[in-house]
């Protein structure tokens, strides 16, 4: 086998990787940096991670380009019904498997995985190409809405980032499953996001990330995906749930669409601090009412929260279903779409059921919006004249 | 090598795999099993199938979570060109290959993989993290259309289940490809069905069930994805053909985007037995003929059949090339979006072509429809008057 | 290990693999085929690529089915902003890296890989189930736009074939990253091509080939999806830049959905030369002006460009933003999509956003087109009279 081929379970580490599989990765890419010594000597590694339990006590950074660890399976397993039934004593497993990794940091930092170069700003530090893929993240012990909770953090990027991977991965309570900060090109496909505060956090600027045909399942506190400062994210295939929450800050040309998305609460999609431009087509938003409370969004903040100019929302569908007396405040009439603020803003044939008398809202700094039959003469509610409206019929 | 990952070919098992690899896995399982005996110490296994031909004579019963069968490849090979070629002699490859089990039991079973627990209902015996991956399942005989044909199903899951997945897989002349019962959060991406009798069905209640990226490629008799009392599936980027049907009953808030849609037959997406809330968008019907005979459906059953309330059927496009002779009922016009019945189904911005003079069908007891840029003022064929109509000008 | 598992580090070649990776190959395919001598015993191999650097001086030619090759990552790094940095001596990695495969031919060939089985045309002769995968080829050295640059061709397929799979792959610095003749259900999905003259080329007539969930970053050279006579493509869930261009010529039943397009020149998506009935819905098209100057298309060619009949343009937002004087020719209003002849071509709810005044554009060749929601009536430029307007108002 080639000397760029790991594997946690034979490699001659200081302690064995199910005692601490982050201080024998920390070993394993100390080894590669050994053997690999001159700039266009670095192809980099795979570290195979065997089905397995593993404690992680020492937080790994990877500071070399193109590594790539692959474990065989998410292995998640529901630790909040576990942790919500009164007797697992008859259960044949009660934690998550496969290739599966139990983040129990001794050593003082949240990050399970640490991306960074550290003193290589800007292209020189550029790290390239690495790739997370098939194992399991997994906090161990949390509350709802994981928000703060345990503060862990299943990978965090820290330096600037190219074509970077993440793939059928497993996430489960986390206070955070995938940050990344300054991303170009970055992808998150396939993974399996559950119990977690959020989702993915896209911070700095990014250029182009792509997050598709994931499962993305967070509670109410975090976000399913935050984005701020980016240009042209994709988030198209995904199955986004519990609460779901995707929010953009002064984010723009991203294309959000063919999604489900299903949540507990408000705020399902957010463009906020003038996103423009960003398109939502083709997605499905489902909102009940079931598991969890919050106050951080009332009924009026709207399912769509828009507040930025020339936003397109077409060809989605709209199914509502709370109960009268779950609605805050009390008595008012929930938004479906609020268009806050901003100019040019284009809605057309989306689709609206509700068991409730529900609103597509106009704030009075909202300008030049199109509604196009995207709601009933009785479903729009303006506090502006500046709209156009072609009524549903 | 840890004792988590298994080589078919390097186990020590009872028979060859080349001679019964259901033999072997359920021996590897059984060895799996006796390795990991408390609650937390059960991350299960890999079970590695390199590129080769092997037969399966005993039906696979998976019993534990987190287990993970992978091979090299689906290994597709048409053995319907094959069985319709008259001399094959000169073929250099005459049988589907890669890692690649041919169904041949003996043991009276259907089923090649049967994921089961029992005498654990519930959540005591759900299944968790179950994955395959990279191969093939080769019914080996059968007659178009496959249903009923030779009864083989690749996979059947008949247990309560969680984030299990099936990636990248061949399936070939099988009356079944994947049924799974109860699923939670299952995912199908990027499989490669073909010349099976039904490719997905999702049985009894599941939970937000994603399909994407998959070649469906199905005949006339079965179904390309059937779901019952489903809630939330997912069904985006997928090339579905030869006779795609999507049939949902009772099934909601689904959604069908961004697919392409071709078949020889009606009814490519049904939405039947009060099937509500569903978004159709963005999807391309190609309805040709060809290749099959059936008296299943006549062509005003519609492309697509709706038989509830509140769906959504937008931005598609309808393409339609039949010979006028072999339509059914003769000298029907042929139908293209049938509202059979329900509530407030919407279509808005769905574009026809056709080589006859077809038609959007509402029937009596549907109300409320709205038909919104969908069809010429002379492609409306209504038989009630509670309708809304914006006529494509 | 069975003896359909290959590693380029272990074969006993006659050449190290990281002084000729594709003698290696070669020699594997040659034991192959060694050892598998009947028809029905055929099924193919997996060969693994190591992460390391392997230069390339020999095409491999593949001329079996069922062949997986796979490394452990795409390896991306930018070759462009290295070459266009003064001064790289402080950067740690200085080229591609994971399973990375340069391209430095000493054969007079042109392809990377070949993939054609010779004297076995049509059926006899089909190549089935062919994997590519996780491992980057790397044309070394080139020059913007990449076209004709190098002549380097990633992968070429010459013969005809069924269910082949391109995933995951990486491909910088090549006249052509993926080339297929006659495909028939090929899939691309989760590849990165960048830096490269043209991503993907369907040539000559194809079937139902589906590229989804891509980062196909080419320069405005070359395509980054060319078709000729294709039936049905799927193209959904990418993101395509730099300069984005889809051609289809005589192209049908084509479904680009679900995508998020950029380019820095005109004809983003291109249906040439009779291409009828496709579908382009809910996408994202991000006009903008910067790296790189051609002459190829002016400004008012369309970033959609549409001559053929009963193409639907449905729910997508377009983002145009491009100095005054950038456009060619001077002065011009710049197109955002030129029906320039067909029948019944179908546009509506499109969003147009421009920082100048833009035009859709109605040629005098082109009939019965409708524009529905899709324009200004005031960004109507319509040479003929045959056509319907709904404008947006």
């Amino acid at each position: 086998m080639a000397n760029t081929v790991y594997d946690v379970t034979t490699f001659n580490g200081s302690v064995s990787p199910h005692t601490d599989i982050g201080k024998v990765i920390n070993e394993i890419i100390a080894d590669i940096k050994a053997n690999q010594t001159t700039q266009n000597t670095r192809p980099g590694a795979v570290i195979y991670i065997p089905p397995g339990h593993y404690d992680l006590l020492t937080r790994v950074v990877i500071d070399i380009s193109f590594l790539t660890i692959k474990g065989s399976g998410h292995g998640f397993l529901s630790r909040a019904i576990h942790d919500d039934t009164a007797d697992t004593s008859s259960w044949y497993e009660v934690q998550p498997g496969s290739s599966h990794i139990r983040v129990q940091h001794t050593d003082g930092t949240d990050e399970a995985f640490l991306v960074k170069r550290s003193g290589a700003p800007g292209t020189v530090g550029r790290l390239n190409g690495i790739v997370f893929q098939d194992f399991c993240i997994d906090g161990v012990a949390s509350t709802k809405p994981y928000v703060e909770g345990n503060h862990k953090i299943g990978i965090s990027v820290q330096s600037d980032n190219d074509s970077l991977r993440f793939e059928g991965m497993g996430f489960v309570y986390l206070t955070q499953a995938m940050v990344v900060q300054g991303a170009d090109a970055c992808s998150f496909t396939n993974n399996f996001v559950a119990e977690c505060g959020t989702s993915i956090s896209l911070t700095g600027a990014s250029q182009v990330a792509k997050i598709t045909n994931n499962y993305l399942i967070s509670a109410w506190a975090g976000y399913s995906v935050f984005a701020e400062n980016a240009e042209g994210v994709l988030i198209s295939g995904n199955t986004i749930l519990w609460a779901c929450n995707i929010t953009l800050r002064n984010a723009n040309r991203c294309t959000i669409s063919a999604n489900k998305l299903l949540s507990n609460f408000p705020s399902m999609i957010a463009l906020t601090e003038g996103s423009s431009e960003n398109l939502i087509s083709g997605n499905h938003f489902r909102r009940v009412y079931g598991d969890g409370t919050s106050t951080r969004y009332d009924d009026l903040y709207g399912l769509v929260h828009i507040n930025g100019d020339d936003n397109a929302v077409t060809a989605n569908h709209f199914s509502f279903s709370v109960p009268a007396t779950a609605i805050t405040p009390a008595g008012a009439a929930p938004t479906i779409v609020l268009v806050a603020g901003g100019a040019r803003n284009y809605l057309a044939t989306n689709h609206i059921k509700a068991n409730l008398d529900v609103k597509v809202v106009l704030d009075p700094s909202s300008t030049d919006t199109k509604l196009l039959h995207s709601a009933a003469q009785s479903q729009l509610q303006a506090y502006t004249n500046d709209y156009k409206l072609v009524a549903t019929p």
